[in-house]
């Protein structure tokens, strides 16, 4: 009994790990969310599926009932997959399955993957370190409720780069947030479902973003690389 | 004539993605630096091999160099792979690259990879990220001359973990910097060489990290979510 915590990668098949695919091979069954795409679950053609994450119209499972699953099929199987988006560890809640599971003596190793917050951006040209424009860069989550009284995201990172995940829901909250500590005119792109073939991207600046319409799965990239990024799509043979 | 610019992963030859497997497989060229494991060079089996690394007690190429070995290869053959350690835009010049390949006319395409600075984490069971604990973090190069007069690099990062490349060369001074702003008993965490049979995992805090003997290459962790791989660590079935 293993349970193997491994990243999907962003969304084109072909951007899973090698090692994620041999995992998949060996697996009895296979706990996953919603993936934005689910082609690279045909390398467990042989293994049971669990599917744990949103339905259409439907909330998704607590985290707690998920974690049930695991250790149920964890207690049952050789060898379990749970399936994340990206990488387990970025905005995937990773650690707090390793916890449950370890607690219920359950070995689990975790297999890295591609997350969107920088495999999407690098897909599309748009590099999140640029030698004098970018040395540093910030990945947050946009999905905290912006009215609670305890906030844990303040919004004041002064990387050179911010990506932004889960940032839909409250991007006018955000960004009003953000143009407290950054010029209105600061470059923004958004890529919608990035890597997939409903790839959308959409530039504009801190003040104009929010006037664009922008639906989820997305990504949010502020700063001066999205100067980079027009300068290379503008340049292209 | 196209170049591709693709990321190898962190180390472990099965971290390398389907995409950059297939791209190696077609290649006519491959241009290498260091790489962290060159068993993924055998995909590339029938391609000429261009080393533009650093080579013990010399120097690596400059960067304009490597530009010209790219724009000559470019234009020589169909495929060219540029092969880079994790991800080609996480302090990887591939932007530069990029641009300087496109003022020839030679496309170039991108093929993002597993990032050390998440993916070596990740694999160890350091979640970057972690609910109740850390909702941000920030990647940053520890390599800018910290004597230089126009500096970059600030050090009052405020996100909840900071990850640090590039860090061993200047750790004290940056070390120094960082504890301007966080408390000298922030948990630290390095990891050498990762995901490579060769990895060693050395932990301590801010103030007492750069006393412990540590090699590059190696990631520099900062924050809390080193005490949730302690955690994580301590209960191992
Ligand atoms: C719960 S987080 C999980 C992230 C995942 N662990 C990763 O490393 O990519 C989900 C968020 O990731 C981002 N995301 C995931 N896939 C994406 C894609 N293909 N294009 C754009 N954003 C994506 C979106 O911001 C989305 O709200
Ligand atoms: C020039 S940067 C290139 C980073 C690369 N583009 C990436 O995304 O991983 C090189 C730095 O990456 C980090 N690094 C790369 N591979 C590593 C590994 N296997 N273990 C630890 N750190 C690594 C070290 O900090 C090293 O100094």
């Amino acid at each position: 009994m293993v349970v193997y915590l491994v990243g999907a990668g962003p969304g084109d098949p072909d951007l899973v790990t090698l090692k994620a695919i041999k995992t998949l091979q060996k697996a009895d069954v296979v706990v996953y969310d919603r993936l934005a795409n689910e082609e690279i679950l045909k390398y467990a053609s042989g293994a049971g599926m669990i599917y744990v994450g949103k339905r259409a119209g439907a909330h998704s499972k607590k985290q707690e009932e998920i974690n049930q699953i695991l250790i149920e099929q964890g207690k049952k199987y050789d060898s379990v997959v749970r399936l994340k988006g990206g990488d387990p560890f970025v905005f995937g809640r990773g650690g707090e399955e390793i916890l449950a599971l370890q607690e219920e003596g359950i070995p689990v190793e975790i297999i890295p993957g591609v997350t969107s917050a920088i495999g999407v951006p690098t897909t599309v040209g748009l590099p999140v370190t640029h030698r004098g424009v970018a040395t540093s860069f910030t990945v947050v989550t946009g999905h905290e409720d912006p009215t609670k009284s305890e906030k844990q995201v303040q919004w004041n990172y002064n990387a050179d780069t911010i990506v932004i995940l889960m940032g839909v829901g409250h991007l006018e909250e955000n960004i009003k947030e953000i143009m407290k500590y950054k010029d209105p005119q600061t470059p923004v792109c958004v890529i919608e479902k990035g890597t997939t073939p409903d790839e959308r991207i959409i530039t504009g600046t801190l003040e104009n973003i929010t006037q664009k319409d922008i639906n989820p799965p997305a990504l949010v990239i502020i700063g001066p690389v999205v100067d980079v990024f027009k300068d290379i799509q503008n340049k292209k043979p």
